[in-house]
């Protein structure tokens, strides 16, 4: 496996989840036309859970560009990593039709913290990974500069965390963090460069 | 991220958002037999729709394309930019599938309209944003040459202006301008050439 | 453009479009589990109209390929032509659903020959337009040895013309000749080899 | 075609089928706020089918690079067999989709290991085929090479075979089966290591 046709695998993967989120926006069957406006304006939290989901997944593909970066070589344990985030990430569209449907219910609060987390989780052992194993890398991550990265991951999930456990008690709180994460790293990337 | 990198992936959504267009397009549930000529006549609409949103879906590639054409580097911007006209051009289903369900009545007109505009003004920022950045250009991208694609871009976004605002005193006059301008492009593009 | 990102997109499409059919094959809604054998008997048909429109797209993409062998360049003409193809492959799923609802109906059956027929005259417009463009080819492509190809042109649409028009009264007789065709053409391009 | 071209192609394929599994996992329409915990207990089956479905395409996906690893050109019999792999790949998503809502019923799980079983002999064909063929390969794939596959391949098949045959008897064990046999792969491949 060439780390080039596993990233041209995983950019297909983070291409078509990204495009399908979509399919999670639909009027319900048969709304007339004098309820048209009022289905609409229902649509509004799908249309909220589509924009943060989408920028979410734009992130995902970044970071994973980026963690890519260094690596020359893949073997079977990061490969199966790579599934395993990708199977996080292609999850992602059930998780953000549920939000779009119950903006305000814990539970898919919950599911959707969930799965950000999980999927973070993936990509940080693949980056923990890669710093015992240099014949995969270019040149070597060290430590110390995978823990540059510490306060940036538990800031993230940290807050994932929050957003997880407030969502039985303050869910519009909840989800606002969610939101709030998606813009901050939306500005922290966009501030770092692209590699 | 290399310029090569980011345009594949947007290659990919683009090819994917063009391609679940027909999933809009379906038969409801239990037609029977003897309804079925009258059902396949009522998707008139959506096939008028789907058509025209391929159009204008592939005429943003081309864009994509020829606006990429003298870029060679990435930076956080641009990358976010691109992503933005990628969520525009991604939510373009669901105004298709609105149209094709309710031709006539203003409200889809106006989100298809709207949605339309915000892809082209973020193409239109992009463009802006390169000829302040020499430094991502193959070559200077001038202001002067940009202004030469000014009145193009004012017909367009001018003529989509337009039928927003007729929607909702003539809705069908509004139809008819999205489609002219997507046939327009077409026109306008292949006469150009391609780069 | 350049022929490769042409060839990428529209092989983008053409995996999507045949990936995507497989969603016309579902249970109905609420199937209980003593009606499920019958359910599954009943989508008999669906399966029959995936597996002939995977095959028919798998011959498109197949022909695309021979027929983009030669040339080096795309112009805006080759461009929209190509567009035209892409949007006549992407509406097959539509047809492909409406055969394996309605087997058995005239209607589908005149629709997806229709669709068969009007994909495969843009193809043959391609390649007839590079016969008077060697600017865009590797090596001139000859009128003469394009009619070499008119035999297996008129078999081909020639069958689906008469399918088309026995459908009324031959149903069973002009589902067989799609399907039939086909086999014809997987067979007829295995022997001729791959370029 | 190249072989580069087909494994794009190909590739494409596995992308978009691995992650179109999810469209599988919805709620029903209208489930109100207080049945929705039980709504999300009762898609337990429906994501267990899900994750392991994504198991076995990724590893279909990784075999199919395998196999190709050798194979410098491709002809019309290897092309057509590697049609027929991604007909049943492409198919999985609907005896997935059946696995997960029926669970426990013999038929869904009979389908299931048909898909897997027929997917595994196209797969042994094509190189089989390459064997015969060594002009197709950089250096000739000997027989004896071939024969040291065999175990695994009659280890897999068998468990499938069993799980089919059992299925109506003892359904739960069937689902078992499945679920071993991608891990067992994941971690038989893993520790292969990825060439």
């Amino acid at each position: 496996m060439t780390k080039h046709r596993l990233e041209m695998f995983s950019d297909g993967v983070f291409a078509i989840v990204i495009t399908i989120l979509i399919l999670n926006i639909h009027l319900p069957e048969n709304t007339s036309t004098q309820h048209l406006g009022e289905a609409l304006k229902a649509l509004f939290p799908d249309i909220l859970a589509y924009v943060t989901s989408f920028i979410l997944i734009g992130l995902y593909w970044i970071a994973h560009h980026t963690s890519f970066h260094h690596i020359h070589k893949v073997n079977g344990v990061l490969l199966w990593l790579n599934m395993l985030l990708l199977l996080f990430v292609s999850f992602m569209p059930f998780p953000a039709s549920l939000l779009g449907k119950y903006p305000t219910e814990p539970v898919p609060l919950m599911i959707y913290g969930i799965n950000l987390m999980a999927a973070n989780l993936v990509a940080f052992l693949m980056t923990w990974y890669t710093c015992y194993h240099p014949e995969l890398l270019t040149e070597p991550f060290l430590l110390k500069d995978f823990r540059k990265q510490f306060p940036i991951y538990i800031f993230v999930n940290g807050s994932y965390l929050a957003a997880i456990i407030m969502a039985p008690f303050l869910p519009t709180v909840s989800y606002i963090i969610y939101i709030l994460i998606a813009w901050i790293l939306v500005f922290y990337y966009g501030k770092m460069g692209v590699k």
